[in-house]
């Protein structure tokens, strides 16, 4: 028998019905793999290709918007938002809008074409998080803008037009639809509990043990009780934290640690499948709050989607969250991510 | 300079970046053909590969689950919920669950494997809107559903895993998200203004007349001002209603003149992209409403959704709504429209 689940944050319905994984052509995706480095901007030596760096992290001989970096943050190329001007809100009749101002940039996660994440180092995942951290830092100081948005298109069916390995970084003067009603539901839940609504999704799930996927001293990955998609994972800072920005180095280090498996079991178990992830923090102009906790989603794309999720916010996920930990967690898989 | 759009209904802010879609490899879609039809279980003759209709437009002299029939409903082989047993509500914890009770019903189009609905006639597709009012008011006798989504996946890429023209119809015990969403919207509208808000928006897009596709005596179909995707299309009825099931003969063939010519254009200016479209429409339980509206969403899928939208609620597009729909009522394409 199918169920219906129930976010415990945003009241989303989800049904998760197994049988329907068997459909003939579920899960068909294409293994993601590097292609074309002729001239790609993001390279090594193809420094001038590229509008001129916000962020390096170089050798100390190194000039700017040169050769000797290893990791490199750059305004995007094609914006989506600009960066001069002024915040203006207009009316158009019924109509609201205001002018575009932000902020896109791309960070460069390595010099080298054709490695991914999962195949970094520990230590180069930690610059890529440690960047996205100064760059949030940085952008805070504009006060035109009210969130920071970073995430991660791996794969051109998860939306990467480049191959080389990137992520980015938006600068909004408005707080995203998601994040409004992440913030909604859990002061709802805190008014009602007096607890973090994420905290104590965190103290379930480490009783339940069936849907945790990894685990360590400050973080926890799991696939949400109502999981929207196949092996959907959220990763939850173990303490509570409203502000990515806010993370200490040695979290950083148990953030990458973690992050390395994941990728690493979805390569293996799930054949390399293109992914997104994005980072949820709190809006800039909150002070410190009780009912937020900050997190990532990442999301391998093992499934088309059909399209009229879009229409209605109502999901259908062929493989229940716990179903999918075993998978993920099957114990040829552990040996050789061990051995990664 | 890019502008930010609100949403009057749900109040979703989108971004309209027109010059992303300069991008490399912006809009690429494989046009949708039809494959395979060996053995397709919802050609004509082939009626035993399906479970038993539960409606069909057919000879008077035909047998039911035989050939003779123009428009045919049967259950979905692979159901992502189940009509028989009880609705159960439990809680695991903090988490809150039901049992996965509704109805997946498949609305196979047509007879013949290699037409589809742009291709029909007008009046099948009144046969095919006709078949989904009348399930729908068959499907709102039974006490435990609250919903019933129509929608329509056209190509692989919209998530459709047959390629034999059909739509899908899902009864559920709750709401979907984001018709909650919209009720809740229009009703803060209607207590501001007295008035409901798609009735509005159907005046100003009349007064504007910029982003208009085309329009009727009884339905006018436009690219709403906060777009999310290129070609985002709503098609409203022109006067209130607020259950698509209410429908009038006269209507339906009105919808699906607007519908097919919709269809045709996007063929002839978007070169044959899967698309998805949904009917959102006030959920049963609810009285005749003052100030909700029913509609079609419908959506060429011409740009791979990056998946941080899944994440944030946010969106970007590349085409305004404006440009889009000088595009979609191109001179030539007009012409080739009134000659199909």
């Amino acid at each position: 028998m199918p169920e219906l689940r129930k976010d415990p944050i945003i009241g989303r319905w989800v049904i998760i019905a197994a049988e329907r994984g068997d459909r003939p052509g579920a899960f068909v995706h294409e293994p993601v793999t590097a292609f074309g480095n002729d001239n790609c901007p993001f390279c090594e030596g193809q420094e001038k290709g590229t509008p001129e760096e916000v962020l390096a992290f170089r050798r100390d001989s190194s000039a700017p918007n040169e050769q000797g970096w290893w990791v490199r943050v750059v305004p995007n190329k094609f914006p989506a938002m600009e960066i001069e001007g002024h915040l203006k809100r207009t009316g158009k009749g019924m109509f609201d809008m205001m002018s575009g101002i932000g902020a896109h940039e791309v960070v460069i996660e390595t010099p080298r074409h054709d490695v991914e994440m999962a195949d970094m180092p520990v230590k180069q995942i930690e610059e890529i998080l440690w960047a996205f951290r100064e760059r949030m830092i940085d952008l805070h100081r504009d006060l035109r803008f009210r969130y920071v948005m970073v995430f991660k298109n791996h794969g051109a069916q998860a939306g990467a037009t480049l191959s080389h390995s990137h992520s980015q970084i938006i600068a909004l003067p408005i707080v995203p639809k998601r994040v409004s009603e992440e913030l909604a539901g859990a002061h709802e839940y805190y008014h009602f509990k007096e607890r973090c609504v994420y905290c104590d999704i965190i103290h379930q799930e480490d009783n339940d043990n069936l849907r945790i996927v990894d685990t360590n001293e400050y973080f926890t990955a799991f696939h949400p009780f109502a999981s929207r998609f196949p092996c959907d994972t959220s990763i939850l800072p173990r303490q509570h934290e409203s502000f990515f920005s806010d993370i200490q180095m040695s979290e950083v280090t148990e953030l990458a640690v973690i992050l390395k498996r994941l990728l690493l079991r979805f390569k293996t178990a799930l054949n390399s499948p293109p992914y997104n992830f994005v980072i949820h923090t709190a809006p800039y102009t909150e002070e410190d709050m009780a009912h937020y906790h900050w997190h990532i989603e990442l999301i391998p794309r093992l499934s088309t989607q059909a399209g009229f999720e879009w229409g209605t916010g109502f999901y259908i996920n062929s493989i229940a969250p716990e179903e999918a930990a075993k998978r993920i967690l099957a114990e040829d898989i552990i040996e050789e991510v061990s051995a990664g």
